[in-house]
Order: structure tokens, then sequence, then C-alpha cells
């Protein structure tokens, strides 16, 4: 029987990017391991904000909008996103969220496959990718389309205009072959738009290495933009001439500031703006993007894969009986893991309560996320030990953890 | 010839909502008539952000979605808004953009007219609102027509859905009357929607009084959320059943987190909600709606209109040859007056080196805001002495005066 707690305290004492945890503020006693849910915050963030509300809002005012460049913030952040996940600069912006950038690029794609609607996705897939297909049928301009993820490939006919998947799944933590199902949507004639949400900053993504045309992504997660940050949208370079899509905002007009009644599509990404950006949430969001960029993605994936293949490992010694659903291979799954057990939530308040923080996913999935800058293997440790002595003693059973929160 | 200066003096120690001033980081020597572009910072904002950064989000993480209310925030800002513009509660919600949500509810519109596509505004419209129209258009839903103002009721046919107009004209100030309007609309089977972004907060506006039956308005300006804060978005009552736009993103569903993999979109006004909301955005829009409504909409008219009143007569006095092109009466236009001068962006940015914020508006527009909540009579006098001086001394004429920023 391995020494797992051993183990952990090897391989902290080994791990290149153990000084960065300091570099985020989380109370030493925490195990926080819902990175992909909810990014910690920077160190850092708190006095860029303070800057952007008393320097640039309110000592600036209106003159910010030049003089501290916020109107270049969607642009910069984008292009500092791009080597995060295989893009050219140019080719990212940061905008809205994602569930409206999802509409912006399913748009997009259906406008250039004339005569195709089908919008193919998997059941299952993270909601808002299916509500935004829905809410384009309800246009009469798109037709939903689900295959179980080993039928996706059959599936690809000569009807679909977009194929549209999340790279890691939220709830199995499974990772698609981007290259290869890019290749098999291509053969068809049809588009590929990835949703990155629970990929950036944690796994190795090369959007343009596999050919990909469209891609969203999420800000708050591994990118540590705080709640609600915005998301970014990217468009391959090949498709920046016909771009067209329908949130045709000022912002996102040729010359915004000429105020001329008819739209004219600013170049390439750019048009991807719609309204006035929520300056503070974007400046949150450039701090942590910093971070991750000043880390490197290479780094971030190599810890990503170890933390969830320790935790994978001792929990199958530790906790046979509670199943892993995520892949066995660090390589097809993202920077999670996923237990199924039937009172995973309760399971999951209990570990709470013990300063180890995971999450619920209904029906009944225990999800453990594995954020590379600041999380410990000692913290994943901490969550099978802990996981054990909750179902060995009982403790999970008490009322307190059944009660449901609005949130959970 | 009235001692204007004086008169000010007079003024502002008669005014009862002097002390607000004091609620906001302006400098004392800062005439600030720009908050029609972007709101001066709440002095309370600061705090309430770095509580939302470092408290809620840096210890709370995940669990503040409960423990600190962000999952309810869209709706509790909104129902605080509702009683600036004659709203009930439960008729308003924060979310998104002005243009993404222009979006939502243009198409809201068309769906409840079957068979009728016109969506009717006016040239000069603030540009994203024509904007959003013409991405409906560009998706074959919606057909754009616009009529001068003394015309849109005679351009009220069969074919119209919608009548959208911006109650006060973002460039001349003119404000439209909206029960006429909405009323001459509902006459020809027609719905109405009004973009309150430059009136929420500093004129009068009973949506419910008019018989409105969309609204949408800004954060930033006269509500002071900061730059770029969401907008909100109003949905009559009686339209809340047959509610229907395609942003179905996953916050508007009725039961987001039980990730079902079909849309059912929440009761009312929630179902606008579309991605996950900027939470440090929205923070700040709630401290800037709070000191609006604990103000209180009637003595924000009340004083708007004897700031603007008094600048219009001063400056027709003291600079007969700088036109107002705002409507004389104060009842039939906005918190705000528009000046036209060949030289409209010297004279702004020559003002602007004398701490006199206005701001320009393309091609020949001097503009001067009064957020009634902290601007002073005397601010209103120093622009009108200042300017007479720039004009007279020539001093308008320097080169640095003429250099365009990317933000004019």
């Amino acid at each position: 029987m391995t020494d797992w707690k051993a183990e952990a305290e090897r391989l902290d004492k080994a791990d290149p990017l153990a000084r960065y945890r300091g570099d985020f503020l989380l109370d030493d006693d925490l195990a926080y391991l819902d990175g992909n849910s909810l990014g910690a915050l920077p160190r850092a963030t708190p006095a860029r904000i303070e800057g952007v509300v008393q320097e640039e809002w309110g000592k600036g005012l209106i003159s910010s909008w030049n003089t501290a460049n916020w109107i270049d913030l969607p642009q910069r952040v984008g292009a500092k996103i791009a080597p995060l996940v295989g893009a050219h600069e140019n080719e990212i912006v940061v905008a809205d969220s994602v569930s409206v950038n999802l509409f912006k690029l399913i748009s997009a794609a259906l406008s250039m496959r004339d005569g195709r609607k089908v919008v193919l996705s998997e059941p299952g897939n993270f909601p808002t990718d299916l509500y935004m297909i829905d809410g384009l049928e309800g246009q009469g301009l798109a037709q939903r389309r689900l295959a179980e993820r080993d039928g996706i490939e059959a599936a690809l006919d000569n009807d679909v205009a977009l194929l549209l998947l999340t790279h890691v799944h939220y709830k199995s933590g499974e990772m698609f072959d981007m290259a290869r199902l890019t290749k098999a949507a291509h053969d068809a004639g049809a588009l590929v738009l990835w949703d990155l949400s629970h990929s950036v900053g944690a796994v190795p993504v090369d959007l343009n290495g596999a050919g990909a045309d469209f891609a969203v992504g999420c800000g708050y997660k591994y990118l540590n933009g705080g709640p609600g940050a915005p998301g970014f949208a990217f468009v391959a370079q090949r498709h920046h001439d016909g771009l067209q899509q329908p949130l045709s905002g000022w912002m996102g007009h040729a010359k915004p500031f000429e105020f001329s009644d008819d739209y004219r599509p600013a170049p390439g990404v750019d048009q991807l703006l719609c309204g006035t950006p929520p300056i503070l949430s974007m400046s949150a969001l450039e701090v942590g993007v910093d971070l991750m960029t000043g880390i490197g993605i290479d780094a971030l994936v190599k810890k990503s894969r170890q933390l969830s293949e320790f935790t994978r490992a001792a929990m199958a010694q530790a906790l046979p009986e509670l199943p892993c659903i995520s892949p066995d291979e660090p390589e097809r799954r993202g920077s999670q893991l996923s237990f199924r057990h039937d009172h995973a939530y309760e399971l999951c308040q209990a570990l709470i309560a013990r300063k180890v923080i995971g999450d619920f996913r209904a029906p009944d999935i225990l999800r453990l996320g594995f954020a590379p800058a600041y999380v410990r293997f000692a913290d994943c440790w901490r969550a099978v030990s802990e996981l054990r002595d909750i179902l060995e003693s009982g403790e999970w059973q008490k009322a307190e953890y059944a009660e449901r929160a609005p949130v959970t």
C-alpha cells in the first residue's frame, strides 16, 4: 500500500509551481478543488481593481477610455489568452459571456454554410451550449441534432453546418480529440466550434494546429478572472473576411464614434464586440490571465496531469467503492475527476465542512478540480483521506448536509 | 444683464441635494458635466467592491453564489431600478449590455407580432439601437424602417411590429412624449420598446403609466454603475407569459442547476438572464442605484431641470453665437444641453484643459450633461464663463486641442 501522504509531501517539495500558490489569496488550511468552477483570487487583483475604480474611473472619469486604454481591453486581454489555446493574437477577443459568444459564433457558422441548418452536439453537453442552439432553432435558423459521443462522426452528414462540442466535459471531465473531430467535421463540409470553458489554462489546446474554425471560453474558471468574468471568442483568421453575426452592437462597428446610422462591421474578431464592455470585470480578468501566461501553459498542463493522476490513483486504492467516471488516461481528460455516489451531494457538503471544497453536479456526481497554479498534492490527499473518514464514520448522514442551497 | 455667478451661488445654497456631491469622489475644482456619458464614482463603491473581491470572491469563493447572494443580484438591482422608471419590481432585471438587451427585446416583440416584421425607429437614433435592428434584419427576421420624428406616427402602419425609440436623444437631448407615442403605436397594433439610457435617474419616466411594453436602460450614466456597467431590461407584466427570446442562456432557465438538455424559460423577466452575470460590475451598479433611489427621482428631476434651465439661459445671454439645439422647454428635453459649433471638438478639449468636462459628438456638437446628484450650479456657470473666455481669447485654436483621441 502506497503511503500517499508521504508521496504528496514528496511531490509538493519537487513541484516547480509550488511558489505560485502564494500569488493567490487562499488560506493555508483550505483545499480548494473547485477552481474549475470559480478560480481563486489572485493577490494582485484587489490592487488592480482598486486602481481601476479609484484612479481610472474615480479620477480619470470619461477620459480613461483613452488614457487608461479601456477601449483596447477586449483585444489586449484576448491577445494574452491566445498563447494558452494555440491561437494568433488577432484571433481572440474578450466580450460578453460564453453564452452570448456562442450565439454569435453559431450564427456566424450558419451564415457560412448556406442551405445547411443542423448544429450537431452531444446530449449532456453543458446546458448553455445546447440552449443557444435552441435559441437559434426558435428563430427558425438552426436545427439541433444530438449524437452520443461515439456516434458523432456517423452523425456528420450533408445537413450539418456546425459541430459544437465542449472540449472537456463539465461533468465527466472527458476530453475530445480536437484534431480528429475537427477533421471529421471538415470532411463532412461542416465547421467546428469548440467550447474551451473547462480547458483553457489547464489542458493543451492547439486551435490552429487542429484547424478549428471557432471557439469560446470562460474567464472565471482556470483563468481566475472572478465571478462572472467575461468570456472570450476565437475565429480562425481564414474566416475573418466573411464573418457575419447578428449581435451587431456599436462597439463592433468599424468606426463606433462616427455614430453612423448604418452598421459596418469592424475587421476580424473586433466585430464580435457588441455593447460597452464591463471594465471592472474585464480588468480583473486581465490579472488572472497574466498570471497564467506568466507560468506558461506547458508547466500548467504538466502539473494538472500529475495532480489528477495522483488523486485518481490514491482514490482507487483508498476508496474503491467510489467509481471514477473520468477517463483513466490523463491525456484523455481535463483537469478534474468525477466520482459517482448516490449521496454525492451530502459527501460534498461534508467535505466542505472540513475545508475541502469540491462541487456536486446533479444527480450523483462529486467533482474535484485541479487548478494547477495553486492546488497542492497535499490538498488532493486531504480530499481522499477526509472523504474516506466521512464515509467510514457515516458523518455524511448528518441532516444538515442534505439541505439544498439555491446554487448547488 | 443677470449676474449669473451670484445666481449660481444663490441656487447652490438653496439646493436640497447639495449634500450629495460629497457622496461622490469628485475634486472640488472639477466641473463634471459628462455624467450622461459616464457617471461619477460614488464614495461607497470602492469599499463595496473591495468587499466583493476580498471577502466574497477571495474568502467565500464558490460558496458566495449562495452566502453573498450573487445569484439574486440581477433581480435585486432590477427591483431597485423599478421605482426610477415607473415599473413594478418584478418587471426589471439587470443583465448583459444595453445592446444585447435590445436584441432580446426586439426579438421578443417580433415573436408577439406574427406576420409583421417592420421595426420602426428614427434616423440618428443612438447607433446601437439601429444596429441591433440591422442584426435581426441580417437574420431575415426584421425589416428596418426609419422615419424622422415628426413623421413617426404617420409611418406606423399595419406592417410595424415594434416602435423602438430612445426616450431622450443622446445628441440633441430632445425627449419623446412616451405616453403619446406608445398610444400611437398601440393604436396601429404595434408594440413599443423604449431605450432609457439617457433618461433613467434624471428625467421622469412612467413606463406603466404610459403603457410601455418593453424598455432597456444603461447602468453607467446617471445610475453611476461604473464603466461598462451592465444594462437593464423591462418587460410589462402583461407580456410575461408569452415572453420568448433567442438568447436562451442557462441563467435564464427555470432550473439552471438541473443541467437539463432542454431549455425551459424561467418565469417573467428572469428568462432574460443569459450567461453568468459579471458580479464585480453588477455590485458596483447596485451602489450607484442605491444612491439614486435614496435621493428619490422627484428631487433628481427637479434639480436636473433647474440645472439645465440655468445653463440654457446663461448661455443664451453670454454666448448667443453658440446655438442650443436642445428644446427650450425643460419638460421636452433630457438632463443635457447640446450646442452647435464648427469647432465643437476643439472647444470641448479647451474646456477639459480648464477642468470643465463635457463631451463632443460628431460632427459639431458640444454636449453638457447635468447629473443632478452631484452637479453644482457653480459648475454650470463655470462652463459658460470658461467657454466665453476660450472663444473670446481664441485659445481653442491651439494645435493641441485639435488632436483626436481614439474615443472622442
